[in-house]
């Protein structure tokens, strides 16, 4: 069922070919919807990018995933371990910006129809990156790649540049019911 | 970065195999999340099936995807179109019914870990199907089965008898800029 707004759409409907997409929100689901976006971006012979900022190099059910997508969808977790050590400021920045630059790198390179910057948004809120190049890069991004941006608490600047914005809202959460998390879903 | 609430966890935490999870709202987001689920449960070499209540046999990215995904993932859309041609209900009850038969089949074939019932929450809403029969599955399905519900508009039943219940709020949409729907992002 796709949505459907109830208000009537403008009357110049019009194509564009690259979204600006935010999923943000405290709920699960804002990095689980950007694999199913990379999953039916593949299914459409669409090359995927996908850099994680924060989730590091543990086992996770989309690493083991990403080969079975085939060479459309590459999977680049930048960070260093479940959760930062942000003990070491310059560090983590440093770990940032390699990320940002290896994305920049591969949208550089041609081809990727899809960018997916997983935790972008988290990263922004702690300062650990500056908003300003974020907002450059999405002005001057190629006509034909989509974004996908996750993390909560985005500025109200990226909200208005982005097409799309989606908020993951926890109406319940199994954490709060005492169960643990599970393979397969939470990683 | 993972979900973390901020109130205190329950002193004793316990492993529960098969959660009952629900996507809802009137936002994206709500399939797209499955699909993700569905991603990440293979990857951990899982057999996921999922049914699809609405949606017809259209061309999909998921439905190009899946075969990429191997025989682990499993994808049965039982819709006649994009929406329903609710002129008929009767004829509509019965698609709704062998959908349902269908994913009953495949979990009593045994080996399914993860099925996904992609807007059966939107047909319970129109009574097109009665919920005290998914009330039981739930009470009676296979305690390692993850059992993942989309659509809007959940009973509360349903909300109750859930694990983890996400809603995904459209704070912005394409559609309301004059957008058409994008391929790859949308379908």
């Amino acid at each position: 069922m796709p949505e459907s707004p109830q208000q009537a759409p403008p009357a110049a409907r019009r194509r564009k070919d690259g979204l600006v997409i935010l999923h943000t929100g405290a709920g699960k689901g804002k990095t689980t919807a950007a694999l199913g976006l990379a999953l039916r971006a593949v299914g459409h012979g669409m090359r995927v990018c996908m850099v994680q900022f924060i989730k590091g190099k543990w086992q996770c059910g989309e690493h083991h995933a990403a080969p079975l997508l085939g060479e459309l969808f590459e999977i680049h977790p930048m960070g260093d371990g479940f959760t930062w050590d942000t003990r070491d400021r310059e560090a983590d920045m440093r770990r940032v910006r390699a990320g940002w630059q290896l994305a920049m790198d591969k949208v550089a390179a041609g081809g990727c129809r899809m960018l997916i910057l997983d935790e972008l948004l988290y990263v922004l809120s702690y300062d650990y990156f500056p908003l300003q190049e974020v907002l450059d890069f999405i002005a001057r991004k190629p006509a034909d790649l989509h974004l996908v941006l996750t993390g909560r608490n985005p500025p109200q600047a990226l909200i208005d540049a982005a097409d799309l914005v989606t908020e993951m809202v926890a109406v319940k959460h199994p954490y709060q019911q005492g169960i643990k998390a599970q393979k397969g879903i939470e990683f």
